[in-house]
């Protein structure tokens, strides 16, 4: 038997209000990081939904987190809007600068919002998808901690180092997709050690610069890079554009800056937006059209689009909300100060 | 036995202007031709050194390339250049279009240079490499030929679509990056195929979809993109950003285009050029350090940094010039109009 628990999704966000608010995160900087878990957990990213909670509790708790952040934007230059998001989430900074990035997206054409000493918890898809809806294409690159090996070294130095974009569809969610430079994400290394199970080949190295699929050996170790060679450059371009074009940290000095405690990364981020109707002007219908052709003829020989799996769960979320182990449930409760549950959880007993 | 011949970078350079002259290119156009090509040489890209002419006069006597292009720029908006290559080659449009693309990057921190209705022969880093050398980041992007099918798909869709990269260094070569998306160059297959040799496997899909290891197979099949469906978003990035964004063909209507003629491939391009010291202002010595420090953690545990073969073949050609297999020369003066070879040409013969 697996117990759950279903929750509404205005259920969920008040459950992450109440964490959030127990650990000392009030306001606008609470409610963003409350939406982008509720997203999280609406498409079922259950490493980014309402477990990821878990993590930002500890963060707040660690002290690092500036619950009093005030995002200042920084007018930078006619194409960048640069946020100091002041040692809080990220969420709370991309929320006070995008605005004025979408401006200059408009005007010039292309616009980078840049998001500096922010810690970040999330995927990056919540921070693109929503400018696909309105019209403009993205791309999104953060560092993390180092974890990850440079192709043909034993050492980690990357971090997970995700790429994410998304482009606008007119009758259709946003094509969207955000990986891992890595391999596979650390959660899932970690998720195998719980499990007592192996992980696949090819995945990461022992201490002693090995390969392994010993979860325990390979979180000692260093994970690889996907894609041998050319992940790793990827995962090279990632560190400078959401490192040093920045004047932020590369993933060898966030690792350095945690110094053990495991919160969640510190670091920057790159965010650029571009409008198509700038660049297409009276040829933006016709070329939306032509994407299209080319989304047509991948999903018309049985190829998925990436994110479509999130677009179906969110359906299932909107219809008959989200659904959690009762123990995670249990744990989110007992973070909160003794708050009573809503009396309109409903329970859930099915096979395991 | 093998028997080569060796070129100094001014022979290559002349019999590069010959062969181009004598199929009908001339002026600007062929002088920037002839210096990629060159440099390819010189960096022993080989497949996009001097062999590449020949490719280049067939472009040329299909009728296709635009011998008379004039490439014209447009100021698009505050961040964007765009220059219609006329059907000309890339490189053309490249030249009369990047000074204004870095005074935009200058002025406004980043800014793209769109490159319309070109014919490309070359790789990427030729364009991005020398922006990096003037302290500019730079990524790179372009659709080719539909050779390459979607992750879970069986039917060539993508090109070989490649993506570049270049950060400045202050006292080292750019790091630079150019890979295909697909798991292999097209080139390549071709080479086994020659050689009757069979492929890695991974690689390619017969005509009815299933793996294999047969180049002529999968010549008539679909290759693969590299690294699975994070390779696959990656290709359908390039496809959006380099075709419908640019009001310029997605990689199924270049195949389309060529008709079967085997021209190298007509479609558009996208250079994001990134100005680091608008980004950084007086943090910019700080950051290029910073980046120096990534680069040591690479070559500090003997992994490679991208490019490095390519800068230590160029060290060997600037010495000593280059050396091409001697039939290769002969069919390279054969496309000249019976010129004598340079009396200077230093003929050797090496063990196989």
């Amino acid at each position: 038997m697996t117990e759950t628990v279903t929750l509404t999704l205005a259920e969920a966000g008040d459950l992450c209000l109440r964490v959030l608010s127990d650990a000392g995160l009030d306001g606008r900087h609470a409610e963003v990081v409350a939406e982008v878990i509720v997203a999280g957990q609406r498409d079922e990213c259950h490493s980014h939904g309402l477990y990821r909670l878990i993590g930002c509790a500890h963060a707040l708790a660690s002290g690092r987190i500036n619950r009093a952040a005030r995002p200042k934007v920084t007018d930078l230059a006619p194409s960048i809007v640069k946020v100091d998001a002041d040692f809080g989430f990220s969420s709370y900074a991309y929320a006070e600068g995008i605005g004025l990035a979408l401006d200059k997206a408009r005007s010039q054409g292309i616009a980078a919002l840049v998001i500096n000493r922010c810690y970040h918890f999330s995927a990056l898809w919540p921070e693109i998808e929503p400018l696909a809806e309105q019209g403009f294409a993205a791309l999104a690159l953060t560092p993390s901690h180092s974890w990850v090996a440079p192709a043909g070294g034993t050492k980690p130095l990357f971090g997970t180092n995700p790429i994410a974009f998304a482009w606008p569809r007119a009758d259709n969610h946003p094509f969207v997709f955000d990986f891992a430079t890595s391999a596979t994400a650390r959660g899932e290394i970690e998720l195998h050690r719980r499990a007592g199970k192996t992980i696949a080949p090819g995945l990461a190295l022992d201490c002693d610069g090995r390969p392994t699929v010993d979860p325990a050996e390979a979180l000692r170790g260093a994970m690889l890079t996907f894609g041998g060679h050319k992940g790793s450059a990827l995962s090279t371009m990632v560190e400078l554009l959401a490192g040093p074009l920045l004047d932020d940290m590369i993933s060898m000095e966030s690792k350095a800056f945690d110094g053990g405690l495991g919160v969640t990364p510190c670091h920057g981020e790159l965010i650029l937006i571009f409008d198509p109707g700038v660049f297409l002007g009276e040829a933006l219908g016709k070329n939306l059209a032509r994407a299209e052709m080319l989304f047509d003829a991948i999903v018309g020989q049985d190829a998925r689009l990436p994110s479509q799996r999130r677009y179906e769960a969110r359906l299932r979320s909107l219809r008959g909300g989200v659904t959690i182990p009762r123990p995670l449930y249990n744990e989110l409760v007992a973070l909160t100060n003794g708050a009573a549950e809503p009396a309109n959880v409903r329970e859930q007993r099915r096979p395991a």
